[in-house]
């Protein structure tokens, strides 16, 4: 059994990811943090959880996270950072869900995040926890960068196009759309139900936290200069992300040799599901799974290309892909404890 | 492993069946019928479960039924009755989704349900499933009629009351909300989203089909008259259902001696979850479960009782509750393939 | 035109109020109060409001509200009730959309309100504003005691029988279903869209503040002891209120006389609409207007009458009746500027 | 008094004329059709309109069509185009809120809607009616193909671009999201709310039938060859369009005179809003109401324009815009009867 700590689990990525290790065979949580919470049973704050954890919110000092084999980071940024070299010393894998392990360029994570970086040294070492794209180093990470949830969507359907070489880099748009859960469990006027509800909008087109980390990951996949403009919004649902990415083609090619680059790409991934060329996957098709799906579309006469992509945002988009790192850097099957079948209707 | 066939799968009572049996480890799907989609991928029509079910739709002249151990029917009315005798003839074990095997009188179920039973034999000797209230003739019978979902919610919540004989039985009233999936997937205007959504209704309140049900179990529960009024409502939501039951107390009786009759009476249950005394139970806490939530409410100075059940209507109000009684059926672990965590946020 | 000040237009009532008066052809929007956002223009936090609303909200010293002919208090509880008497001392009418002047009974006022009862000269006067019920006092009143959303529904659902002496008075109950803007614009986290969206619940079951203003007025109806049992739901909608109201009838009495009771009670009210017996009214069949819909039901064999209303919470339920005092204080017709077609889909 | 006839009423943009006309001060609906209804009243299949609509649906032959001063089309493709013609004849002037007379590319017509367009004569002279780039040849028109829901928002947000000749007409990109109203009362199974809602997904994305309107349009913009990639998709809301619009400058201009170019081009619209440079609009802000509003963003270092429009799909997309073509062709003040402040929350 792993013994697993988790820093910050009152947001959702923190639930999710007690939701996800409460059937997870080889998953023991030890310990889960919350100064503000010290002694309240995760159960009270989540009554969805009655019955399945046990387990109560510890503080910090109390939770003994140097004995776990792995404590996953459900913070906002500049946390992970604060407390990971202690962790990584005293021998405990880290996965961080928040930033401070994605982005190498320490300039565009002050610029972004507001703050210096203070741990650098370990941010080197740190391995970007995108499994399709990273995976044999992942397996031998010590500390995690988990994806973007924006990023995530982004990479796998942009990825094997750049790869091949076959678009115009410069010039790539991503146009996304997520639902509401994606900013956390955050008190803001703006993510209240009567104000996100039967409602749409785009927020952050001037620039978005999740551009960087897109950038410089997709940089490593081609050697022509990446340009990308992306463009969020917030779709008045609780989970659930979709991308519609648009790539100009800059090299002849059929249809059916585009599918088959994608099928091919994503074969052997267990939690990649390219479509039939032509389908429109509905996020609710991936609700509550680790899946990610995948159509290609190309509209007539033309050589533009839209690859559209569906998510959980909470799961593939974020706990469920540090479940599969998890698994990944203890030699586990990948897809232990992640074959939940999606919630549908 | 339990060969299993399933007729009228493309509903949502039979897609939830689907995504519940994928990951049921004795369950070996054989069989699925639809006279319209055959030959139709499952995963066709439902791409939640690509990847995860393999079988395709076949007409019910292909499907074998007979060769099953046990064939749910996810059909309208009238269907279960017209081919269970041949099955059950055949040694397979039948569990009724819709009301053919649920009302024992039989002029109710052709005042209510406008058509005459044709399979009256095996009525008589069909248990209505409801483990909590009928564990052990559920484990020896042929034939199951499954509760409908507002039934089980409020069975469940005015049944230790009525045992204990100390509520006005004559009097109950049971004010019910239910998320539209409760409709089926029926093409109805009242039902599509620019209808349903952002508005809520009562229906029925004249009159509905699961009032005949409830009464006639909940009678066998006490010697007094029952008399039920029973209000149902459409919330705009995908699941879950919601219970609010009124009783009036002939007894005195404590609030502490009340909750602690509910826990007595369910403590050994594995899907009845009894809150502490005065909690708001939320549809949300049992989404994509089989759990069900009560929690008990005295409004200050009066003899009312309040009592507040929670469910998902597809898996404890429908779908999972029907393999609680196949594992029943079966011999095994009541709770096999069940414990999926609920789905929050 | 009417010289208007609104105290406290950030939240839902106040902006609600400043839809209603934009059109209302005797009103004149003089000042708008709060003290942290003095000097916003309103379309700034209010973009819907931009090209129709050109006032900035001011902080209440620079605001001159003793200069307005009406002052209406869209805050919380206590700020009414602080400025009331420099205002009416004025001459300046006030109308409190916050409960400060609804309770006669200040010992209520206090237990269910936490804070004395600083202007009970004033609260003598008050007129508790629910036209239908109050109409004359309203035409004269100083100060009105705008009804809370749910009293409202209550009040118009119950007044007919308990005038009439038919029901049993002192075994009310009201189940109760509203829209989540009902809460406000106020940071809670069960009010977010992620909380709040595709889930049920019902709270403050054990005692909500509706409670006693309700109960004081219905009192008033009718000799008998007035016993009402309250329970409010939250709905995954943004407005609407829907009341389900139980009454045990006490005297024989027909269908079609009950209807003749509810149809001449309201024969005469531009914003009551009785519907045709065993209708089922939806909320969003007043959404954006301010008209309340009442339905009747019997089931079968029964001497329980069920009274569906409807309503929006933020037009009927708040600003919109509040508005129809105003019109009734200034001596115009009671439905100016009221006459919004409800927007449906 | 105008004399209004409306063919096809059942409809949602038939229920939001309903809905507008009936507080518009110079309509009189004179006749409303439905075969399939005949005799029914129309507050009967929405009550919303209970005691502001009086009229009853009749069939075709009783209508009287031929006396009213305008005949609305509310109805799908084909209807228009076979009643028009003898319509037109007597006097009466038509505005189709189908395509009939939309496309002045019969064969475009042909290939999208899949039948002959059989009243090309009439098509020769009929009008385009989007008053903001059309208004003087909508003062004279006998008929009027009123714009479709998406072409309205792509052909403002792009036309000040166009017209200015800065921006590569040949690869224009509008990413769009509707809500699910837009698809009509129609029943079909994607559409309903367990289907639609808590959900996203693209459709179409191969070729939708708003296209070839809004190219033959924005072709009249420009000397270039437009080319535009369109993407529409669902949105789990009612009402409510927001366009992503992409168009890469092909000079050099700053932000502020971008910002210029568009107030310039809307200062003396009514239903046209630029908000400022950098806003993100969202769709509830035009709830009910015919306002459209657009914002600009230039995401960091980039030539990328990008544009966002949102609006009412039923009212400046549909019904709202259909009034305001009346209006012109009365010789009305523009916004009469269309100066609904949006309904928000």
């Amino acid at each position: 059994m792993i013994k697993i700590g988790i820093v910050g689990g009152t947001g959702y990525t923190g639930v999710e990811l007690l939701r996800i290790l409460a059937t997870h065979p080889q998953a023991q949580l030890t310990a889960i943090t919350s100064r503000k919470e010290d002694g309240l049973p995760v159960a009270d704050m989540y009554p969805s959880l009655r019955g399945r954890v046990d387990v109560a919110f510890s503080s910090p000092e109390k939770a003994k996270l140097h004995e776990c084999d792995v404590v996953f980071f459900a913070t906002p940024h500049g946390v992970a950072m604060s407390q990971a070299p202690e962790l990584v010393a005293a021998g405990v894998k880290v996965i961080d869900l928040a930033p401070d392990f994605r982005l190498q360029d320490v300039a565009q994570f002050e610029k972004w995040y507001g703050m210096p970086h203070t741990c650098t040294d370990l941010l080197k070492e740190a391995v970007y926890g995108l499994p399709e794209l990273n995976r044999e180093a992942i397996k031998t990470a010590r500390v995690i960068g988990n994806p973007g949830c924006y990023p995530t969507t982004m990479q796998l359907g942009f990825a094997p196009l750049l790869k091949a070489g076959i678009v115009d880099a410069a010039n790539l748009i991503a146009d996304c759309k997520s639902g509401v859960s994606g900013a956390g469990r955050k008190l803001d006027v703006g993510y209240l139900f009567a104000e996100a509800s039967d409602s749409f909008k785009a927020y952050g087109v001037s620039g978005h936290r999740h551009l960087p980390e897109t950038v410089e990951q997709l940089q490593h996949l081609t050697k022509d200069k990446v340009g990308l403009i992306f463009t969020p919004h917030l779709v008045p649902m609780i989970r659930g992300m979709h991308s519609t990415l648009y790539a100009r083609l800059t090299k002849e090619i059929s249809n059916a040799d585009l599918q088959a680059l994608f099928e091919d790409a994503y074969k052997d991934e267990p939690f990649v599901d390219v479509m039939p060329f032509g389908a429109h996957p509905e996020t609710r098709s991936t609700r509550g799974s680790n899946m990610l799906r995948i159509a290609l579309h190309r509209p007539a006469d033309c050589n533009m290309l839209v690859v559209l992509v569906v998510q959980d945002n909470l799961v593939k988009g974020s706990s469920g892909q540090a479940v599969q790192c998890m698994n990944l850097m203890f030699g586990l099957d990948e897809s232990t404890g992640l074959m939940h079948v999606p919630v549908m209707p």
